[in-house]
């Protein structure tokens, strides 16, 4: 793995497949087919992406107890812990309206309401986590939304991975479509004869999907289109280099694009992770597709201090942040941009991954500076209230309509005074 | 205004312009021009557009001192104690840091960090607001943003309304730039010499700032594409006619697009608040705006019953809602989708445009169904953090590992079994 001294045009942004004019016209394409023909059309672009003739495009209940014998026991307990983990910790997000009131009758709040209905996709192939069912579906649960939607390919048998069953039955999915693609957007978005239409389309999926996304967005709302994934890792000389090194692989394990930076100012951390990052590469299962993304997008950068490392921390605004330094708590306060900071020796990055709670979606491609983790809020949505007594609106009115006829707004001011008006 | 018997198929929503593809191409064009040659661009934009030639872009001390001698001292006051309430009811939605301990020493929790740099866009002409001054940055510096910059086109003479300029510097705008359209987005997007970048930008602007902000996001966080602005209005047989009509103009006047609703169970209300339009709208100085937009977008809907009339406005999701009901406050509660709630006689809409405290940049065209209006969350971020202790990762990292198995990735578990070896 390379060692760079740090220089001042570090990033780690990659640039955005936005896809061919011929992708996105083919996408308008199955969108409007989908508008127009329904199911019909659903059945028709299932036989032809995903090679299955479907009669009925929804799992059967008796689908979901056939993968329940098949899944071990074990690992269904697992998947309910992870569950019960990630419901506990956005549990604690969920906010709750409020109102104030003043002594002249004047109460003014803010009502929180989850949205009536979301759709989940979860991508099919090799693709297809449960991890990811429970990440995206949990946090709509929570809010409170009363229809949550589950939409992924099937493979040549018409199936659906049992693991991803297990999880979307235990993290609360109502439905679950046998459909993917662009052509699963659609119906999401505009519904078909079986599909009732919904509010949000959240969960990752691939260009097609993504560029479904940003199709129907505004009229529906969707999370975010999620880049590469990313670790950058903070540590100092009493950080163990076999540790940072197997944490940097499983981020590189992802993706050929993926993203593995450490960042020290210990000169000689920095030569043992690159040798351990070698040695450990050789021995993994997906060692071509990491080492890839290692060679592409891996580097070690050098630094002078801790203060210098912290700050091209800060500038590369990374999605997972590992700090393993002496008193890693403490630096914590001083990261301005990560999804999710992971703090100290035994925070492996994979712990968030599956099993602490919080949110494994989070902010890629430096869009930590604005963005935040997949959470209860994105399922929420905010109404104000503002209720005026008429002694509030008498002792205000004249200074509201003033302020109207300066915008020049004379109807607005007049709106106000009307209730005045002998 | 015409009335309607309410049927399955009613909406507002209306077509948004996304321009034409030689107005995009034009937009990325400027964008372009402004990242190869910064001020010079913006300089050679400003005169072309706004037909000024400036030495200095940005706005001096003197000339905000000179604002605050040409805007009477009422209208000062006024503005500042609009201010104080703007800032008070956002002061309430601000969230703190969390983090929760457990027995076996892991640590989780979400950190609450405002964005370093915000912009703030600003029509010129007759749509230079102050009170979309205070209600865009208003949030941003309640939020903790360090840096807040506003930019706005100067008129032909190089200067910016006065009333502006108080309100933005009541606000707490730390610089204020002559620049506007997509040249101005550019420059807060991606920065000039004299410009830095900012992570968000904000505000309301024409067709060509909306496709730039369209253009940049992603590279830079935008808030929501504002549609032409709405009213409904939920009333039954107590409601005062004039005071609805009135209410139903004030929004009317805004714009040729702007869209009034009534929704009422009382044909008489409805035919009285139907002459009271006609009435009021031939004395108003706007009213060749106002009449367009009530005859293009204005609708009485009738319904059969209060109950009717709620379902209706849930199906509208309408940008501001006025319940001139009895105890109007107790159907708060059964309202699923709407920005703000004006609740009772004496909450005529103007009061949240200018006053009370509550945003007024609420989401249009029926995105209430998921959207919110601007607010404190919008200038912060959230990072997850996770923290586990020797002992409980010893206690999960077979679990933890398992998971990473099942969905086949191997240096996710050796990750975390890594911590372990002997």
């Amino acid at each position: 793995m390379k060692i760079i001294q740090v220089d001042k045009n570090i990033s780690i942004k990659r640039s955005i497949d936005t896809g061919t004019d011929l992708q996105r016209n083919s996408v308008k394409k199955i969108i409007a087919e989908v508008q127009e023909n329904g199911d019909q059309a659903l059945k028709y672009f299932t036989a032809k992406f995903d090679g299955i003739d479907l009669e009925d495009l929804q799992v059967k209940e008796e689908e979901i107890q056939a993968a329940y014998q098949s899944v071990e026991p074990e690992m269904i307990e697992i998947i309910q812990e992870a569950a019960a983990n990630i419901g506990a910790f956005h549990d604690k997000q969920k906010r709750q309206s409020w109102m104030t009131m003043e002594e002249n009758g004047t109460i003014l709040g803010q009502k929180l309401t989850p949205l009536d209905s979301v759709g989940v996709y979860v991508p099919g192939g090799t693709a297809a986590y449960p991890s990811s069912v429970l990440m995206n579906v949990m946090p709509a649960k929570t809010a409170g939304v009363a229809r949550i939607v589950m939409a992924t390919p099937p493979n040549r048998e018409g199936k659906v991975p049992p693991a991803v069953l297990v999880a979307a039955k235990e993290a609360g999915v109502q439905e679950i479509w046998k459909v993917g693609g662009a052509q699963a957007i659609a119906a999401l978005a505009y519904g078909s004869e079986s599909i009732q239409p919904v509010d949000k389309i959240v969960g990752p999926g691939n260009l097609y999907v993504a560029l479904a996304k940003r199709e129907v967005y505004g009229d529906v709302d969707i999370d975010m289109i999620a880049g590469p994934s990313e670790i950058a890792v903070l540590a100092d000389e009493t950080a163990h280099a076999n540790e940072i090194a197997a944490d940097l692989l499983s981020q590189a394990e992802h993706d050929t694009r993926a993203c593995s930076v450490l960042v020290t100012h210990s000169r000689s951390l920095a030569e043992e992770v690159s040798g351990e990052v070698d040695r450990q590469l050789s021995l993994l299962p997906r060692k071509e597709i990491a080492e890839k993304a290692i060679e592409d997008y891996g580097v070690i950068y050098t630094t002078n201090s801790l203060v210098e490392s912290v700050d091209v921390i800060n500038r590369l605004a990374p999605e997972h942040l590992e700090i393993v330094t002496e008193n890693a708590m403490e630096l914590v306060g001083q990261i301005r941009h990560a999804g999710a900071i992971f703090v100290g020796r035994y925070s492996s990055e994979p712990v968030g991954d599956y099993f602490a709670g919080p949110n494994h979606v989070l902010p890629t491609n430096g869009t930590a500076r604005f963005s935040s983790p997949l959470n209860v809020d994105d399922f929420m949505k905010k109404s104000s209230i503002i209720s005026y007594s008429r002694q509030a609106l008498e002792q205000n009115a004249s200074k509201i309509a003033a302020f109207a006829r300066l915008e020049g707004l004379e109807a607005h001011a007049r709106a106000v005074e009307e209730r005045f008006k002998k």
